[in-house]
């Protein structure tokens, strides 16, 4: 054994053991390169990319997008990359007109302006600024009375309901927070609202959480977080070619026709501007979870109030600037690791995305040292800087689909990171990659406390778990920390949710909070002060991806546990079955409450609530395919996993069983998508189609239970079992294969 | 059997068939006395009460009291009653100086006068009115560093300390909430605070809640609430004369030998007032929990904010008047059936007490026409207006000290009213008349929503389960409702708690929110405009407070259900032992985060947070004598249930059954009293000596464990052990007497 593992070596000098199970045990020699990496990261390069990145305004069509989008080039090309700028087409609307003001019952003019701080040396650039707006709202000039929706999510229509509160016709202001942004305009014109204001309440978003900029690193009366709005739970990327590349000479969809586009406009606004509109509304008083921190008493309205909202866009086609550097790999050139973070701000960008940015540039620069010992990554790696992230993942999403089949025979992981700050490793992705996730975050050491990123995550989460004493033991005991399904929110998801690339975000915060998010003031001084200050969240971040990055690059066996997956992905099943089951329960006690009137005898006559709606009730599914079909799958993904760890594999089949591993993901696909959203291929997650970035597993079969959808809901649950038991099968392939 | 009920019958010819099982069955001529009484009670009259006794302010000692005093006395003596003033001298403080001024960072002078509003008619009335103060304040001029401290209770002492914070020889600043008013001043002054200043944040009392008065009904930025800092968890009423009625010639404790009063002064204030001086704390942002809706961050201070606190009282002492009216028994003139309701206010009062008060002179006034009918009740009716309950329940203190040896004869039943307005029944009481209660509360007719006032208050908990569907299920398989148990806050306390008087406390609430409380608005105009426009729920008090009090005047056998007490104090028991098996859980596992160096990992280093104190470990307690004494409460319990309903009591013996009903809970004292406070004797229903209003069960052995003092539980236990069987025991008689 001992005598055929040394003459394998002898043959492949290069290489490492890799016919010992080296599956999901790191070699000496790997920890080692790990060790010499950590040498090169360095807070002032981080510093520095930063600020040099965040000097200008740099959104889609800038000129500061293109002055960082050569910076970003001539950097990886210093270091001896293999660069690329990748090119497409977008359309990318700009404001042209922003009209908000109050008609009745008295006058007033919305601001829409941040104004340029002493403090903040950047703040003053209004001529390169992008001024506050929603990207993708419509075009649209519209008077009427005003109803605030509180977050302006489906249950809060319900309510309204109750209240006998109709937006047919209607403006609706909305607030930040509870759901993404683009879901509040979604769900509002679905309602009938002719408009929709979004504003950021100083309970969520201002004084209630902290001292304002530039005092403190909240948002103050005058910041406005600018955003998308495109319905990107339909699909992302250029809303007019829909799966296909938006190349010079591609076929667009006319505008009208984009299945992604609101036909509503849609504006968001500072606290200082909703004051006034709010302060006047009339009608009933807000329920106790709607009101914000506001010094007056928030009602729901309509009343006397009203606004004029008016908005025009330049929906201009805008070139976007993909830079692509490339690193090849010494043995398996055609197996990539993609590496990505968008380059694209909605203003100066320092946190969002430059502090990913940065570290992504960082840890190129390290590897570019690690060449320079002798060190050549087996498999390709590739760095990615998105443009055009910010409107709608525009950058990743054209990528990906232009290089669609070429990715699915070739990408490896893809590797995500986007803003970073201080504080605690957040991660998601893929499940089989849980372990490697840990075994990695085991040797990365957190800067501030000295212990390592997992265990300082973990700790974090047991005291978070507060009065949940069990939470807490559970946690105590389980010397892990899971990785969060992922959503949306950024570049991965065209990789992971269109063609199955298998993916991971990675990022640090919770002690980074701030107001800065998607305005003028997200600016180098406000990193330096509030996100980073020592920027060595940025060198960890290097550390972290760049392990995963080495690691995919080198490994013999692809790290990818599935038994991780599967026992997930148990898991998600069962809390679905059980919600399933609580919601036939809930359903039955509220329809006998309404039918009985019991809302009618607790509700003060004089409030004219009426009763929630009867809901039709729950039936039991069929879950028992999907079930049975997770059985199997725990079954052989058990045995993979005890195979692989223990037999010795030849290099002859290393290449097929790396393959059949990279390519297990692509199998959770379906070819017909999510009802509703085609472009959703992949079967475990996707965005929720009401909540934006929030990620539902099984999302197919979920939200058709949430939309009580139960023909449906019995379909997704056998498309899901088909999926899962071609996703066994392909495992099974791998078994045999070995 | 039939024959010998007849002769019986012939006998007394005026009294129901009694030697029928009428135990916890009305007859028929009850229902139809209780019917014919419902014709009586008239909504003007509520109006008419009081409106003319909330026309000027009428706090102890004052000429308004007197005239309120004087119109109550004619009322009772117009409707035949044998009335008496029955007066004690008691302290009573009212301030001198007031001064409130911050002198760093910058100067501010407190108003802590709330203005006259042309909207309501009495608020001007300036030289009658008691201006904004705590009563029972020490006198002191302070200057210190402020520090803002949350709810004032002992778990915000908690986090500050995490935070680094002392409050020794500053000036702390707590909102009005979570716990009664004079807790906060008692745990500053532990901590060794030198002032105190008690502010209403408009989060729990102004714009949060609602439009503020005058346009709706919540405080308004000028709005103090008055009231009694005394600490009244050790002992209520005169501090000079704990446990001996404050007669004329009673002999006094100094002032400073007084154990239940104040080192400290305190002063409430508006959160007009209080906005300068948040805003101008420096220090770390106070806890999210901790914020409030003033339109600023919240920090905790100290800093350089430095205020100037300086109190004098004018400690006179003044005469109380008790209006106690008889209606003799024609039976059994020497058991007493009291029904009693405060008179004194801190300003006008119209809601606290005379909402109450009206309904007790209405009930009376239905009383006598009845009277006019030929109905005598057959045991003595008390009605009691008491004096200076606002203060410390003076007046209802005095009067139980002065009278306790006879009232331990004679009272059957104390039913007390205090504040009364829209909504649902809210009732607490000794657990034995719950069935009473129930049964009553189902032919009471709710006047909003035509159903009975049990399956309504059934409704609004049902509906207020939310998403609790185990509870909603119970409650809705559950026909009936559960009274609370009573802590403090009204005049029920020293019948029930000092001297174990069989207690009932009703109301209506819950759609009669406002912000008058304590202040010059709980005025006439703001009870017509939003307490009880209609002045229904007043006639709906008096239908129902009137109930009991007929019930309870003529029943055959009182409807004392021994059962439903055992059951729920099993269930007090349960919840105390499991409680205690959390907390031993909840230690282990936290001393072992705090030991491990989890808090340090988890939190923000830069925030200097500092962990927790380690917890001495909680030892197992031995509740075997308490539950085996529960055990055989519940045998005997049932057995003298099953017995009162099966048996026929011979005329003969009912009086002394009847005596040893209502005089049962009197078993459940301890000689002793409560540890630290021996005023309190019984040992199942106290305030919490950190609660203040806030019922504890069991208190003995419930405030030993929460201070964590397990020697002192374990004798609590003992001794409570001993009481229930001394009370067993006193049941046991009663069966072996029929």
């Amino acid at each position: 054994m001992r005598k055929f593992l040394l003459s394998i070596f002898m043959l492949v000098s290069s290489i490492t053991s890799w016919s010992q199970s080296t599956y999901l045990t790191t070699s000496q020699q790997q920890l080692d390169l790990e060790k010499k990496f950590d040498g090169y990261p360095h807070p002032k390069n981080i510093d520095q990319f930063i600020k040099e990145m965040s000097a200008h305004p740099h959104h889609v069509g800038s000129p500061g997008n293109k002055k960082v989008s050569d910076f970003i080039y001539n950097k990886f090309k210093s270091w001896g990359y293999d660069v690329n700028v990748e090119t497409f087409y977008v359309l990318f609307p700009t404001p042209k007109t922003r009209l908000l003001e109050m008609t009745e019952p008295s006058k007033y003019k919305a601001i829409i302006n941040e104004p340029a701080l002493k403090e903040d040396a950047t703040s003053g650039q209004a001529d390169e600024q992008l001024p506050p707006y929603n990207c993708w709202s419509a075009d649209g000039d519209v008077t009427a009375e005003l109803v605030f929706v509180n977050y302006g999510v489906p249950e809060d229509y319900n309510e309204l309901q109750r209240m006998g509160i109709d937006v047919k016709g209607k403006i609706v202001i909305a607030k930040y927070g509870q759901s993404w942004r683009g879901i509040k305009p979604k769900v509002a014109q679905e309602h009938g609202a002719i408009g929709c204001i979004i504003y950021s309440d100083p309970h969520e978003d201002g004084y209630f959480q902290g001292d304002v900029y530039p005092t403190g690193a909240f948002k103050n009366e005058y910041g406005v977080q600018r955003g998308s709005v495109m319905d990107m739970p339909v699909y992302p990327g250029d809303p007019l070619t829909p799966g296909i590349a938006s190349t010079k000479d591609a076929k667009r969809l006319d505008r009208k026709d984009a299945g992604n586009l609101l036909k509503i406009p849609v504006l968001p606004i500072s606290y200082h501007d909703a004051q006034p509109l709010l302060r006047a509304l009339e009608g009933p008083v807000a329920p106790p979870s709607w009101r914000g921190s506001l010094p007056f008493t928030y009602h729901v309205g309509p009343g006397k109030t009203k606004v004029h909202l008016k908005l025009e866009f330049n929906w201009d086609i805008k070139p976007l600037n993909n830079i692509i550097a490339k690193l090849p790999g010494s043995e398996f050139p055609d197996e990539w690791v993609i590496r990505g973070n968008h380059h694209d701000a909605w203003v100066n960008g320092a946190s969002d995305p430059l502090s990913g940015q940065a570290a992504l540039l960082e840890e190129a620069r390290s590897m570019s040292e690690l060449l320079k010992t002798g060190w050549k990554p087996k498999r390709t790696i590739v760095f990615c800087a998105w443009d055009g992230e910010e409107p709608a993942l525009l950058g990743s999403t054209e990528w990906v689909e232009y290089h669609a089949d070429e990715l699915q025979q070739k990408a490896v992981i893809y590797i995500n990171t986007d803003d970073n700050g201080k504080g605690f490793l957040d991660v998601g992705g893929s499940h089989a990659l849980q372990p490697l996730i840990n075994e990695i975050g085991k040797t990365v050491i957190d800067p501030e406390t000295n212990i390592n990123i997992v265990d300082r995550r973990r700790s974090k989460d047991i005291i978070d778990a507060g009065n949940n004493i069990k939470l807490k033991q559970d946690l105590l005991n389980k010397k892990t920390i899971d990785i969060d399904a992922l959503g949306s929110g950024s570049d991965f998801s065209p990789f992971l949710q269109h063609i199955g690339i298998p993916s991971i975000n990675l990022g640090f915060g919770g002690e980074n909070a701030g107001g800065e998010y998607h305005s003028i003031y997200d600016s180098y001084d406000d990193y330096r002060r509030f996100k980073d200050p020592n920027f060595v969240y940025g060198t960890t971040l290097v550390k972290t991806a760049g392990r995963v990055t080495l690691r995919m690059a080198d490994a013999d066996i692809l790290p990818f546990e599935f038994k991780a997956f599967s026992k997930t992905v148990d898991r998600y099943l069962e809390e679905l079955v059980s919600s399933l089951n609580q919601m036939r329960e809930n359903t039955s006690v509220e329809n006998r409450l309404i039918r009985e009137g019991f809302y009618g005898y607790a509700d003060d006559p004089t409030k004219k609530l009426l009763p929630p709606s009867l809901k039709d009730e729950v039936p039991y599914l069929n879950f028992a395919d999907l079930q049975n079909a997770l059985t199997d799958l725990d079954n052989t993904t058990n045995q993979l996993s005890d195979i692989l760890k223990k037999s010795n594999i030849t290099a002859g089949k290393l290449v097929d069983i790396n393959k059949l591993l990279y390519r297990a993901e692509q199998k959770l696909l379906s070819d017909a998508g999510l009802p509703k959203r085609p472009w959703y291929k992949h079967c475990i997650y996707a965005p929720g189609f009401y909540t934006g970035y929030g990620v539902k597993t099984f999302p197919g079969i979920r939200e058709a239970i949430e939309q009580r959808n139960w023909k449906e809901a019995q379909e997704q649950i056998e498309i899901d079992a088909t999926i899962i038991k071609k996703f066994n099968d392909h495992l099974a392939t791998i078994i045999n294969h070995i």
